[in-house]
């Protein structure tokens, strides 16, 4: 072994995502459990980030973990071609909980593959080209499902797939269509993805692709009914409906997926991050049965090596008993209404930099705002280096406070574990609110 | 639990990669240890395939389950922006193997995404836009690396990314340059390949990507001096090279890298498959240091929830330290070359169908052929159905005789595992020669 510490190696050597490499000091994580993990220095953090919103059940869950060594005695890999007990057993779960009649699952190693699934069986099945996907969307990093991504992520991976248009979709604090009320806001959002149909051609429309609940850009619930005009939309033009639930899905938003609590059924749903926490790499998509039928005797021309990776389902249908055993979608959402919406109400009455708090379950969004009047974010959209400095400043006041939450442009994202204990909530809630202060010293409104 | 077998379940629920879903009847596999695998008919069988080509170290290999549960009772899962000691052990490992001075390593959880983010790298560190990939490779199914992907799966998925071109590689046995001998093909492969970067546009030209073993595609080996010409004209006209090595690392072909049997050094290299054995997915991207400056200031624009996966890099780290301890490149070298190169000799001997066995290290072709004059394959290119009815025998004929090798259009191919006992490779081998005979009935020539 050499002597070097981890940290010089891990600097020398690894390449670190959406990030420039010589600008970035990552924290050495050493160990965590639960909804608490800790560095290299001592130093231990309240994960309200559930590390990459991908560890509903938190770290180290005795159960998770448990199953991994279970299997990994038993079978760690096999062909992709092959079956296994755990890979049917954990399509099955899965299948249980996918809305509606979805009942056939396509497992990949993460969401990125998911949509890039979806958006090929969705072509292959409607014999369409087109995609329509939402600005302020996030699919993923490959090819594809970077091209139907709506943020700036996408844009340096440009030009990408062919067909690919962006909607827009309802988020009534910063509207795009001047509407008042959330009523308004459906029904402008609703005929203007209408509008965006009828000219790029109905029956050239294979997918209208979107998170239910936006995820990393803005947690945006819709209001409801959007989803369910969505939905007839979809039928009434042929159209097939992707729900993408990489983010929201597993309880994030306290349901099994976030479509459920609209009762709208998608055609495909696309899933990775809480299907089991992110112990094992694993993601996939549920299909309905027509799509499935669509491939019974003609070969699907997708893939992957560790498609249906046993270590991975077997942790994933550990991970869908715990949800059963413990009921966490509810425990999410009974969370969400007890504790955090309460405490945010608070929060935005007492710091003039909160220009509105919203989300479902445990998954939260503080916007931050220089003028509540104008609605002027703190920083700008996709703002990086010094024009970001209030942001690195609010989100380093809640790090100095044992709070690791995410960060998007102007907002403070809360998503913790959905197993965090109500204590620990209220005390990461606590320290955000106090961190608010280095926000609020940038307000001119 | 309900009262349905996994093999109900698993019909019912899972849905298959490459496959018409009413026309399989994939095998259950109920465990399995190094070279061998049994499915729940009580079946055995000798594992030429490695699973898909990715279990180099074969199935439970006793470190690599141990280095699992080690990892799995410290942390399965972090964020991937934050550091942990085995994600840095695995890329120094990793990158103390890699050629050259290539030293820093991006992590994906498959080859699919390594190539989508090599493609990216390669973009926007020369500022050029397009891609020249070989006709007869696979580099994955994501948009981008499907694009790159020299063969049939491509064309559903096809129109692709833009700028991607296709060139022919050598292939003496099947020239596209009417060459007879090594040399003139390497020579007129090469000269092909400069005609096609003129003609695309020196500058515009941002990488060259191949295998520089042709994998699934052919077992291809290319002649001694191929890749050194490629890498001379890369270096003329300023252009990249990717070595995707997903198939051939790892000790496939007898060498650490397949690049290394040649002595030629990539600027980008991509990894997956025998990293880890596949027994938690992972893959990834070993960068060149002046690749790697530029996104020393500058963000770079990719990145995944399961770069450098604890578990992932855990394994990986163990199983470099495995091929260290047991020379497994070594190994492979040698068993090419004193039992597979042997016993392939005599086989095409014996056998009017086989037109030509080529491989190195544990990595080999038989070319089955109708007619050895003319080199009619034996089932058409892409065959499918009833026309590929020979082919489907020869497999079943292996499979009756308890060895599993993989087939591709008119190719018998062995890939066994790397830690495979000399008895059994002469055992499976023998078992080859015996079902060829099936082939040989459909000789005409």
């Amino acid at each position: 072994m050499v002597d070097r510490t981890s940290r010089e190696i891990d600097r020398r050597h690894v390449f670190y995502p959406w990030a420039a490499q010589a600008r970035i000091e990552p924290v050495v994580v050493t160990g965590g459990a639960g909804a608490r993990f800790t560095d290299d220095t001592g130093a231990s953090y309240l994960d309200f980030a559930s590390q990459l919103v991908h560890a509903n059940l938190g770290l180290q869950h005795p159960r998770l973990v448990a199953a991994i060594h279970r299997q990994a005695d038993r079978l760690c890999t096999v062909s992709p071609n092959h079956a296994t007990d755990v890979k049917a057993e954990a399509a099955r779960l899965i299948a249980t909980h996918a809305p509606g009649e979805l009942d056939t699952v396509f497992f990949t190693t993460g969401g990125a593959e998911a949509v890039e699934n979806a958006i090929r069986l969705a072509r292959l099945h409607s014999g369409r080209h087109k995609i329509l996907a939402a600005y302020r969307s996030y699919h993923g990093a490959t090819a594809g499902a970077v091209t139907a991504t709506g943020e700036p992520r996408r844009w340096a991976s440009e030009p990408g797939i062919p067909g690919v248009v962006h909607f827009f979709g309802p988020y009534l604090y910063r509207s795009a269509f001047h509407a008042t009320t959330e009523a308004e806001e459906r029904d402008r959002a609703l005929e203007h993805l209408e509008q965006v149909i009828c000219f790029e051609g109905p029956d050239q429309v294979a997918a209208i692709l979107l998170e239910p609940v936006v995820g990393t850009n803005g947690v945006l619930v819709p209001p409801d009914g959007y989803l369910a005009g969505v939905r007839e939309l979809c039928d009434r033009y042929g159209i097939l409906l992707v729900a993408d639930e990489v983010m929201v899905g597993f309880g994030r938003v306290g349901e099994w997926f976030a479509v459920d609590a609209w009762n709208v059924v998608p055609d495909l749903l696309t899933f990775a991050k809480g299907v089991n926490s992110g112990y094992v790499p694993l993601g996939g998509v549920v299909l309905s049965p027509a799509i499935a039928a669509s491939f019974a005797d003609h070969a699907y021309p997708g893939g992957l090596t560790y498609s249906g990776h046993p270590l991975a389902c077997a942790v994933a249908a550990e991970s869908v008993r715990v949800f059963e055993d413990d009921d966490i979608p509810a425990r999410a959402r009974r969370l969400g209404e007890t504790v955090v919406a309460p405490a945010l109400a608070k929060i935005a009455a007492a710091h003039p930099s909160v220009g509105e708090v919203r989300g479902r379950g445990l998954f939260w969004a503080i916007e931050l705002v220089a003028d509540r009047d104008s609605r002027r974010m703190l920083v700008p959209y996709n703002a990086s280096g010094p024009a970001a400095e209030p942001m690195s400043r609010v989100l380093a006041a809640c790090k100095r406070r044992g709070v690791w939450p995410f960060t998007h442009f102007n907002r403070l994202q809360l998503a913790p574990p959905l197993i965090i204990d109500e204590a620990d909530l209220a005390e990461g809630l606590a320290a955000v609110d106090e961190a608010l202060a280095v926000a609020d010293e940038y307000v001119t409104g």
